[in-house]
């Protein structure tokens, strides 16, 4: 029997193969967003969705995320000003994890570090015991002034 | 005060701005890996790994996760032949979330629906109501074929 003939084809089958959106949230009522910056296609950071922060994010077309640690909906560039306008937004299989392309307003950062992107460091490989980052990008702002603080 | 004359940075500020790999897990005992086409330079898919599947990945350089619907160590192509062979790790500001820079084995699908990459279908912006999703890639393999199925 065709898969697409099923009449009762199971909810996962329906999840993946369909064209019904109907994301999935976990316990904590969050998803995965991968945010990618749409010109250059790297991966500027990886951050949390709730239904809210998505539906608002689709509604205005500038990137809404849910804060964990503020515990708040969290319009990414308000302080900064390094909002994120949504050019494409993809969905996986599973319906549980985002890909939002975007293009970043300001002066282009997305990392609270003070860089572009959150990887600006990687992980060597086949090295055995404690492990040494290596750092790949620097600042392209700086954090202090952006956000404040005085250290 | 210098920040980097700091005597006792915080911890936060060391896990951002060391060289110490100091990988963070979540409640679950989880960070999130995103799984990018080294060549490409696409997103494939986004899984979970446990500090286990973080360090085989890291000592044999073949992709490990944490399955969480199966509750095991997953080496990713066991079942399919698509292992993923590490190019790149990068480690992102606060060290929960990774980027893997992968090639990908055999027929080169990482998603089990037969599909390069899980993230197949587009999300339309700026539609009220009912979101149909947009589909933007062809299988590349036969899931049945791969992993078996009587549909």
């Amino acid at each position: 029997m065709n898969e697409s003939a099923k009449l009762e084809p199971d909810a996962a089958s329906n999840r993946e193969e369909g064209r019904a959106f109907n994301p999935k949230f976990g316990g904590d009522g969050l998803a995965t967003c991968v945010t990618i910056d749409a010109s250059r296609g790297d991966v500027l950071m990886v951050a949390h969705m709730n239904e809210a922060a998505l539906r608002a994010t689709l509604a205005t077309g500038v990137v809404h995320y849910w804060s964990r640690s503020r515990g708040a909906l969290w319009r990414k560039g308000d302080t900064s000003g390094q909002t994120q306008a949504l050019v494409e937004m993809r969905v996986d299989c599973d319906q549980d994890a985002f890909l939002a392309f975007v293009t970043v307003a300001g002066d282009g950062g997305a990392c609270h570090t003070g860089r572009r992107s959150c990887f600006y460091r990687a992980v060597p490989l086949g090295k055995a015991g404690a492990v040494t980052l290596e750092f790949r990008d620097e600042r392209v702002f700086d954090p202090k002034a952006v956000y404040g603080g005085n250290g």
